[in-house]
Parts: C-alpha cells; sequence; structure tokens
C-alpha cells in the first residue's frame, strides 16, 4: 500500500505519523512545495512577538519523518492529480516527476486571502502563512515603529499584541463594523473598548473601513489609502484578512467541492473519489450544532481529520463528527474564547432565540486575584437546548468555554446547565459560577 | 404565608433571599444558634491565611436581610420540631420561644466530627466550623512555630498552605493510607510526592495512622500520641477529620433519614414531611451518575438547593437533579480537581472500567509558562460513558475537569470526548488536548 500526502503542516503530518505507526509496512510520501512540514502555524504570532524560538515552531523535522520510514519531498508542487490513473505530477525546480498512489491524502491547507488592494505586492506589505513569512514579519517588525494590520480577526489581535509588546504604534483596519466579526456585535464592542483603554496610546482600530490602495515611494508602501478616506502611514503592513482553502488540485480533478470553495469529505474523511481523502484546512467540516457544512480552519480540528483519515486507511472506521466552532485567543491577559453559535448565527437556525450576559467575578469576589468576565449564552426557547457561548476578560473565561463547548457537544440544554457541578473552591470560581448566573437568567426569561 | 428557617450559612441564606425577592408578601424568619449568618465557610482558610479580611468572609450581614424585611435571630438554638402543631421550640440565653410556622426550611449544615481521642478538648485544639473558630486558629497560628493538623481532606490541605506560608512548621496525620481520600490512591501519591518535594523542610505528612490521645501540660496538648506510636509535638492542633450532617433535629421530629445521618428530601427539597424542607450540607442529594444517595456537602450545592426550595416555596417546580462529586482545591500554585467517580467508586458501579492516566503539558509546550498536568479519566468499558475524571498540577487543571463535569452532567461518551472541539490556542491549550489524548487512549483500549 502506497499512500502519498499533499501537504504536512499539521492534519498531513498527523495522518502520516499515525499511519506508519499503526502499519510499518505500509509505505508513505509526503510532497509539498514548502520548506517546512509539522510546524505550528498558530504558534507563529508568538514566535514574532519574541515568546517563542524558532526551532520550537517546528514540531517534528523532515529527518525524523525519514527516519521513521515516512519520505518527505520539500519544495515539490504538485500541479496535477490523474485520478483515472491514480497519479499525481510533481514539479521540483526543472524536474517534473510523476508519482504513482494507491490511496492520496490532500492536505493542502489554506492561504490567506490577498484584497483587491492597489500596489498590494509592495516590499513592506507581508501575510502570515509559512515560517518564512513569519520570519520576515519578525524581522521586519524588530527595525520598525508603526505597523498596519488589515483585517481585526484572531491573527490580526495577535499580531497586535506581538507589535505593541515590540514598542510599535499599530493601526488596525477592519471591513466589518466589528473586530473579531465572529463574534456578537456587543461583545466585540466590549473587546475593542478593552484594548482602546489599556492601548489609547499605542493602537488606532478603525471599524466599517477597507484599503483600496498602497501608495509607493521605491517600491515601498508609503501611505496606506482606505475607502472612507482615511490616509495612515507605517512602516510596514501585515494582511490578516481571511484564508481560502487550497481547493484548486482537486477542483481539477473534478473532486466534488463543497461550502467556501472546501473540498467535500464525509466523516471518515473521504472525498467524493473512494481513492482520495482530504483532511485539515482544506477540507469541509460538518457544524455538530447545526449539522449544516461548516468551514472553520483550526489546528486542532486538522489533527482529529489527520487522525480519523489514518484510521479509516488502516482500515478502522472512527468517524470525525465535525466541530463546534469553539476558538479563542488573547490581548495580553484579556481572553476572548467563543463555541457554538453566536446570536446572529443561532438566529438563522432557531426562530426563538434566549440570550442571557453576565459580567461578573471570575473566582469568590474577596479573593485578591478575583478578575472579571462577560460570559453570553444562547439558547433555544422552543427546547431549551444550549446553541453557544461566547466569554471574554481578563478573568479565566476559558474553563466557562470548556464546559459549554461540551454541552454543545452532548446537545445539553439550559438545564443541564442550571444543574451542573462545577467545582467549587474560591480560587477557582464563585459559589454561584458565572455561566450558573447565565444560566439562571435564561431560565427565568423562558419560563416568562 | 410564614417560612421559618433554621441555619443560613450558604443554603439557608440563599433561600430566604431568593424567597424574599420572588414573595415580597411572605413572612421570613431565620433562627441560627451561630453569631453570623450568610458568610463563605469556604473561605475561612484564606482568611487563616491572611489573603482574604475577615469583613469579606461576611456575604450579607443580618442588618442586609432585616432591611429586605426578612427577621434574623442570631443567638437562638432551636431545640425541637413539634411537626403536628407546627411549631418549632427556640432557646436564647434563658428566654424559651415557641415559634409557628406554615413551612419550615432546616438548613442546619453540618458540623465537624470529633475523633475518639483522649484529651481532644484541650485548648490548643480546634475545629473550624464558624467564623469564630476561623479567627480563633489565625490568632494561635500568628504566635506559633508548629501545627499539628488531624486529617488530610479538602480542609486539611487548605489549613497546611495556610500554616507554612506563615512559616510554620507542620504535621499532617492522615488516618486512610493516603490524603486526600476521595482521590484514587496514585493520584493522591502523586500530590504527596509534589507537596513533600516542595515542602521537605517544613511538612511531615504521615498516613495510615490516627492520632489516640494528646499529652496534656496546663490544660494544652503537649505531646500527640498516635496509634502506631508516632509522638509528635506542636504549638496547636486542628481536627479535620471531616464533617456530619445536623439533622438531630429532624430525627428527633420524625422526619425520614437519608445516607450518613442526613435528611432525606425529594428533588425538589422536600423531606418526608410536605411542610418541611432541608437544604445544604444537613440534606441528602442524588449522585447522578449513579442515581444513588450520595452526601458530598458543598457551598455551591448549598446554593443549589436553596434556590430550588426556594422555587418549590414559590409554586414553581424546578427540580435539582443532584451532584457529580466535583471538588476542587489547591496547595499553593497545585491544583487537585475531579468530578464523577474515582476508580475505586466506579468499580462498585460498573463491572467493566478502562481508565487512562495522561501526564502532559496544559499548553503548548513552547510557549514559556506551559506548566504539566496529570488527567486521569474514568469510562465504563461497555457502554463507553464516561464515570469521572481527576485533574492536577501546577497547570490548568481546573479546565479539563469543568469539560468532564458538563459531559458527566449529559451522560457523555468516551467518542463524544474524542471528538469534542475544545477551543484550541497555544496561550490556552495543546493542539491535543491532554482529555483528548486521555481519550485517545480510553478508544484504543476499548477496541482491543
Amino acid at each position: 500500500m502506497k499512500i502519498v500526502i499533499i501537504g504536512a503542516v499539521a492534519a498531513g503530518s498527523k495522518c502520516a505519523a499515525k499511519l506508519k505507526r499503526d502499519n510499518p509496512n505500509f509505505e508513505i510520501e509526503i510532497y509539498t512545495e514548502d520548506d517546512h512540514i509539522s510546524y505550528s502555524a498558530c504558534g507563529m504570532p508568538y514566535f514574532i512577538e519574541g515568546m517563542v524560538k524558532y526551532e520550537d515552531l517546528i514540531a517534528r523535522t523532515p529527518e525524523e519523518f525519514e527516519k521513521n520510514g515516512i519520505k518527505v519531498f520539500l519544495k515539490h508542487k504538485v500541479t496535477e492529480i490523474i485520478r483515472r490513473e491514480k497519479k499525481i505530477r510533481v514539479t521540483n525546480k526543472d524536474n517534473h516527476l510523476v508519482v504513482k498512489y494507491d490511496k492520496l491524502v490532500i492536505a493542502t491547507g489554506a492561504t490567506p486571502i490577498t484584497p483587491p488592494i492597489k500596489n498590494v505586492k509592495a516590499k513592506n506589505v507581508f501575510s502570515l502563512r509559512t515560517l518564512e513569512d513569519a520570519k520576515n514579519i519578525r524581522e521586519i517588525m524588530l527595525t520598525s515603529k508603526t505597523a498596519t494590520i488589515v483585517g481585526g480577526g484572531y491573527i490580526g489581535i495577535e499580531l497586535m499584541e506581538a507589535f505593541v509588546k515590540n514598542g510599535l504604534k499599530v493601526n488596525l483596519i477592519e471591513f466589518s463594523p466589528q473586530i473579531l466579526p465572529v463574534f456578537d456585535f456587543e461583545i466585540a464592542e466590549l473587546i475593542k473598548a478593552h484594548i482602546l483603554k489599556k492601548e489609547k496610546e499605542n493602537v488606532n482600530i478603525i471599524t466599517s473601513d477597507g484599503v483600496v490602495e498602497f501608495v509607493l515611494e521605491n517600491g515601498i508602501a508609503k501611505k496606506i489609502l482606505t475607502q472612507k478616506g482615511n490616509e495612515l502611514e507605517s512602516d510596514f503592513v501585515v494582511i490578516c484578512a481571511g484564508v481560502r482553502p487550497n481547493s484548486e488540485l482537486a477542483r481539477a480533478s473534478g473532486l466534488e467541492l463543497g461550502i467556501k470553495n472546501t473540498i467535500k469529505v464525509n466523516s471518515l474523511m473521504q472525498t467524493s473519489d473512494s481513492d482520495i481523502y482530504a483532511v485539515g484546512d482544506c477540507a469541509e467540516k460538518t457544524n455538530v450544532i447545526t449539522q449544516k457544512p461548516a468551514w472553520i480552519p483550526m489546528g486542532s480540528t486538522a489533527n482529529k481529520e489527520g487522525r480519523t483519515a489514518a484510521l479509516t486507511l488502516s482500515g478502522k472506521k472512527e468517524p470525525f463528527e465535525g466541530i463546534l466552532g469553539s476558538a479563542v485567543t488573547r490581548y495580553f491577559d484579556f481572553t476572548v474564547a467563543m463555541t457554538g453559535l453566536t446570536q446572529k448565527e443561532a438566529e438563522k437556525n432557531c426562530q426563538n432565540i434566549i440570550t442571557a450576559t453576565v459580567t461578573k467575578e471570575d473566582i469568590v469576589s474577596f479573593m485578591p486575584n478575583a478578575k472579571s468576565i462577560t460570559v453570553k449564552i444562547v439558547a433555544c426557547k422552543d427546547n431549551g437546548k444550549i446553541l453557544g457561548a461566547q466569554a471574554i476578560g481578563c478573568g479565566d473565561a476559558i474553563q466557562r468555554i470548556n464546559s459549554i463547548a461540551a454541552l454543545l457537544q452532548t446537545k445539553g440544554t439550559v438545564f443541564d446547565l442550571l444543574n451542573l457541578d462545577l467545582p467549587y473552591a474560591p480560587p477557582y470560581s464563585p459559589t454561584i459560577d458565572p455561566l450558573l448566573s447565565a444560566a439562571q437568567i435564561i431560565f427565568n426569561k423562558a419560563n416568562k
């Protein structure tokens, strides 16, 4: 059995490693146009910040894979999948190869979207996908005083922290009316208010506006012009305007595509061709709550999908049920976390929504390190099912989202939450956890 | 409607406050032999330590209750419940009252067990129930160099931290073969090893041994003699050998008792007399996992039960489903947390147990503040149901227990856990959460 894997950041490398461990006799080859495999893309903002060493981002080197009997072909770009012959075409500099496969795993990931901005290819305009990108951004940051981030999603916020920590002044421009557009508006506003309060001097956040042009000087973006007539200057720019799945190869070979041009897969990670699998950021996901197709690329999901594909290829069937849309990041000590549906998403799936938002201390208020968090819970009034939660603040927001994620996975209700026996002690939670306070509010609203 | 409440630390005070809020016309009277009501018993170790101010332990003063129209009778000991006349007898110094009720709520709490030790009433031997006890222990601690704690449960560990932080050397004597007897043995051994490694000089832990005598000198326990012939000395002693429910009044009035002499209640907190309710540490609970009677007194549970009784008394029916046995404490920065059944408990309820224990970093290992935790998950092989989890370590153990508590509440399986979409980012969790690593091990074991 020869298994060929295209791409190996998270899903591909996990799939390869597990396959070889479970099936030492399988022949496994990885092809990637990158210089590296098996690295932490999510860790790159912390490398740029200077908190994490470059070498530490690499989970396993190609040599370690080779030692385990997995052949790794770096800088080998796959240009075509020839399904009827079960072959792929590969280009390495001027060499062209044709490689046969018994089973093919597509793990081509996602690529940053380049918005239609004039002179977007200017030398000091970056995006963040590869380790090389991270190195380049860190290099220019270290000699800069100002930066502009285009896009206020998770990576935009993480880079803003990195730059501010390194003493830069930062513009952040977000096209939506709010930063972190996946959150509900009023929650995102609380996050923005916190950042601006802390960083009045260092951060300039512009929402509902988009960059239209970089004005060049010697090939360098000198001025940044926006739709609304803002004119900004900064030493460099990073574009974090979202990503799109790398599904070109799959599409060209006639594989069925899914939502947002992802590669359609079943719960065993099989594409419409039973000899081809897709895993990670290029593959479609299922939202466990709505049971509808979804696409939220995450390293943790990529890992689960790589494992699932390896199990299927090993003859075991252990379906991957899908995602909840759980996510977390922080701005310094301020956590922003969510799971499931926001109110705006929930309203598309349930006629009758109830929500509760509670701001309260994360542990018993007399403890000296008690800090505030805001928790918003969204539920369906018709059946009491919890649909999602958002939690933000300098206190422990993540443990609350972890609880709700577990309730979502098992279709839990507000009544389950109301009864939930969370471990209690003054250094860990108040007697009535913020989640339970929110559940009480929802329960009262539901019974009106 | 006149409602009389006996005792008001957590459950009684919650019940009173909610009753009055929802029913301003109800006549509500609280009787307690204590000097205080509505205080944080769980916060007392942190007051003794010096981290929390005395005043802060009091959630609401009697004056605040009175202002809301709730009558509070401190130092009023209820001596008898006369059910057929719907009256109670009350003693305040030399005054004897008889008080009528329409509905009675028993919230008498629990009392520390006094083990059969010779001279246990010595002046420098304490137990910890009331705020006065806490004050007295703090006072003697401040002038002492050594202390002995009898009992290595949660409160024993918390007091040990308090004393060590204040520069004392501490003996801890536990009758069981392990400290924290509610945990599985090998987990408790890890906790003990951590404490001893950190506190070689300050802490002396003796297990499988019990105190038999305090040798007096001027009414003061000078020497501590144990069953196994250990002879210890210390400036004072605190006995934390567990608690028993205060169900004497209920028993004497003929109310049905439950497990461990608790007062039997249904899910609406009604006793065998439909006009009498019992809430908090004196009341029996139901274990949600086994559906069997249980008794684990907790402030968080007391709060829920107080609320439930108030709702029932207000004509609303919102049953309290019971407890999972979730608990947490810490020794300095080392968290010990659990939910559900330990392996030893699970083996009584399921023939075919699978467990997995994982030690791994709590966040991505390249992050500078990554810290180790050990997670043990217990599941039933027959149906895949998760039965319980224990998590300990200097890393974030609590968020993992919170997730498992939510899965237990909704009867989640190992397969649910394996699929669980926990929010992921390097500062919050590794790509594969310790919980998911444990789930993978269990899943592999189950499918063998």
